[in-house]
């Protein structure tokens, strides 16, 4: 039998290939389903179902979709590549509003993150572009289209920056003002440092915050919340030992197609080498986290993608027309 | 009779001052209480205590403790003004919450406004800069002093950027996570663009945001959110009408005292000409409030004294040393 | 004959209105010439050419070509609007380089003033959205069409921050890598609240840096640099003394509108007041520059106006397209 | 003979130690002098002198000193930490001054890079510190003391934003205001992430932009200025590559420490992995410069420390006392 696998990266669709990869399996794991799709040159979809206990047990995630949004070359994204994302965006976020919300039911959109830190300031910078419209259905409805739905938008700080855990903020807004769903905005961490900034993983099956880098939150979630919770996460960090094991495991790869084989290469590749680079590389400055240089441009495209996506979903599209 | 003033600034002492002189009053005003002491060259602190409903209809400000701290030049303070501001801060704010709560009792620093609009942008750069304890000490107990004193801070975002009110998101976070007092910290308007980002008012009668520029929010107060709510308020805005109408009173004082007397400008000068002023001016442009070109830097020096003075006067003074 | 006036203002059409109205002339005045435009429901631009030396004196403005853009409700202005906008002004800037310059003349963006300080912001920030060419058309010109201008960008910082007057920064630079024309970006004091931030002034005839507000640098111009300076200046922020003159005026004339007319009223209006009231108001607090609550959303939308109308003039309109 | 090394490092220590490794040598290499310094418990300070052609050949840096400062978890700096790495780096710079230069001999402060990339904005924040004299001096030279040095400072720009390489623009303004030194601080590339915003390297030799990370602009030093060009270089970001291949060295040594040896994984470990690891990561995503995570933080520590150390080492004692 296959030990647990420890993933390191929040994302459902990386952690369904490490599984197939480690069990060498051909075909789809029993109990989760997968689809691709290409939405032209530079964007790609895939979508992870977690049909049931067998399928959430492989991969360690709970039953549900998983949706994740792959964008090329986004550092030198044109204004159009950013509205066609937005836009695939806003179609599989809209899909996933109408399974778990009626059109005009009030949604919370939640900012995670800490604003003073470049690579986790997604969430706050988002909550700045959304388009909220409660307080005008409130206090002037006149002014918007009968068919408006409620919209409000928080970015409630970090566990270090307030000293209060963000479920028990959250539980007291969700508690007092009542909204129907919350969407919430994180960054992650992920495998690969290419997908930093570059990917989007839609769930609803809720968050648990800072679960990427091992510093582990109170989840976000219909079970602790009372209502439907869409997470909405990117990735803006990687761990450098994931990257230097992955790393080595490609360095090998190659070694031995340029046939100089090697048993005992063979053999240190089918490994987990994780914890022992982990511990090989513990003298210090090997355990960080790190960010790509480029991270302010990444997350300010990023920005205005996830924002423009989730103002376009959240209301009738003859509103945003 | 003397008609009710329209006072249009949130400060007590400048409420006061322009009721006695509205009213040519020599002695104190009937139910307020006021006394005065210079702390050094460059800071005076004031103390107005609304004594009884007289007092409070006087002022139009409820019964409670109002202290004024004026801080001379901020603009050019050097790190020895800051750090004394700090102090002369922290001595008034540790009497006020040792006539409302218990050392040990639990403290919310709340920092209203927007930080993406420089005038309004002190509360949540306050936030950052807060000691927060509560999470070390419910994880962490171990690494603080016994006689720590839970404090926790949150920024809740404005109504136009969040569509919920301030007070919905506080009560539902006091709900949940029950502190003892909040301290909240404001932006307010004054009548003089002398005090901007250099006086700071404390109450312990709680806030309505938005009060002095015509834009009021819900109060947030021990009436509203059930627990004692002390006020530190800081002016970075004028309404341009109030300048220019004090303006005008300025100068038809000098035009008499240049003995070019005059029946007409006696008259003149009695009157309350806001109204007419804002009439006049009505044209469009001068409906405006209005903030020094150096507000970035005054914003910066007052947020080290806010802070500081806040981190002195949440925690036993052997903490701090 | 009439006295100097001092205008107190940057722009040229709130002169030639001043210099109007204080000699009563309905015609215009003998050496200027001045047409209007409207530019759809928002947008106005007015030409004012001074045409030979009585011109120059009667505003106190060299020989030359002066255009003002103003743009209404700019605060709220979408993204329409500023493309709009951004169109208007790259069509006049293009008749001004024309005069100057020929097509592939290199060209040099200068934007004055100090980033940290919000009104003083505008001329960094647009530097860092100018597109600029030079140094691909030296290191990679075969991915650019042939037709392109070399177009660089330099944003010196101010006097205060540098101890350089900016003419010796950019004497220095316009000497050893010579480009044939600067375009200078300056933020500039008005008269008028309402045109902060929302009004552009082009010039051919160059700029003195701080001259709007007393704090006089030394002047970039042909004469001092030896190419054609281009300056585009916008303002920012209005000295509170000539505000409250202003108001004063207005206010004695609703006065006297109201029919209680009156000598002394009739007599202080013909006055400049301004010494009087800088003199009356000199208590301190007055002696202030002042600038909108909103400036930070007003540089923003102005940075996005400029840097826009900036790269579509400076390349030809096929390479824009 | 060994071949020459690809030290993909600035700084001058590190390239010191890889040469030892790389040839096996106990003593100091021939023509480097080297020693070093304990500041207190968290700061150590190495010299390393390039005496003559062998030790420039060897290390691959031109003749002269090279003192690196490296401050042990400067994230965590207090304000006593920053003061006192400040006053370590002040001492030095003033050694390296009174070689160079005269007390009252005129000195220009550079900071290279761009303020919108975080970690690359080091010199421009620098900048924004600096005490500068040069306009007091030449305005009112009776606020200060006579022994005043005057000081200027200016941030320049990249080539990416300003379209002119730096040495353009520095030669223009060196060959107008004519300081006598400049002082030169720039974001550097190191091997070690530990490195990162932690050590500052101090050379008497120039600098090249942009070497460190294959992306070289034209050398700032006396040959090119004509004046001595005192380097103040930061390491803030890492090559991935550089990284892993390291990473890989300190993964197969702890193997054969397991006595696991193997006599492919020695032969391995003698060979400079880079260029394989670099060729086989060439997938994409492991070409690239990553910096932690915490960089904000880093590097808001670090301005402190470097603004500070320059404002104490360019003054005389007496002055900043």
């Amino acid at each position: 039998m296959f030990d647990k696998i420890n993933f390191r990266t929040d994302l459902a669709l990386e952690r369904r290939d490490l599984y197939k990869k480690a069990n060498n399996l051909d075909k789809e794991i029993d109990g989760i389903k997968t689809e691709e799709e290409e939405n032209g040159p530079r964007i790609r979809t895939s979508r992870v179902k977690v049909l049931d206990k067998n399928g959430a047990e492989a991969i360690g995630k709970p039953v549900g979709s998983y949706i994740t949004i792959d964008i090329q070359k986004l550092k030198v994204a044109t204004e159009e590549d950013i509205q066609e994302s937005a836009e695939v965006l806003a179609k599989e976020l809209r899909v996933l509003l109408g399974e778990h919300a009626n059109p005009k039911d009030e949604i919370l959109v939640v900012g995670l993150g800490n604003q003073y830190v470049t690579p986790d300031a997604l969430g706050p910078k988002v909550i700045n572009e959304i388009d909220v419209t409660r307080h005008i259905l409130t206090y002037m409805p006149q002014v918007l289209s009968s068919e408006t739905r409620p919209v409000s938008a928080i970015s409630p700080g970090v566990l270090g920056t307030t000293g209060i855990e963000t479920l028990e903020i959250l539980k007291g807004i969700v508690d007092n003002i009542h909204p129907k769903m919350l969407i919430v905005i994180d960054a992650l961490a992920s495998r690969s440092i290419e997908r930093i900034s570059s990917t989007i993983q839609l769930a609803d099956t809720g968050i648990t915050p800072g679960a990427g880098v091992g510093n582990t939150r109170k989840e976000l979630s219909q079970s602790t919340l009372g209502i439907p919770v869409i997470a909405l996460g990117i990735p803006t960090v990687v761990e450098l030992a994931t990257l230097i094991s992955d790393g080595i495991d490609i360095f090998i790869d190659r070694l031995q197609k340029k046939s100089e084989s090697n048993e005992y290469l063979n053999k240190l590749q089918q490994e987990d080498k994780y914890e022992e680079v982990k511990e090989a590389l513990k003298v210090g400055e090997y355990n960080m986290i790190v960010t790509p240089k480029e991270i302010d441009d990444l997350i300010e495209n990023m920005k205005d993608i996830v924002a423009r996506g989730i103002n376009m979903a959240t209301q009738p599209e003859n509103i945003n027309g």
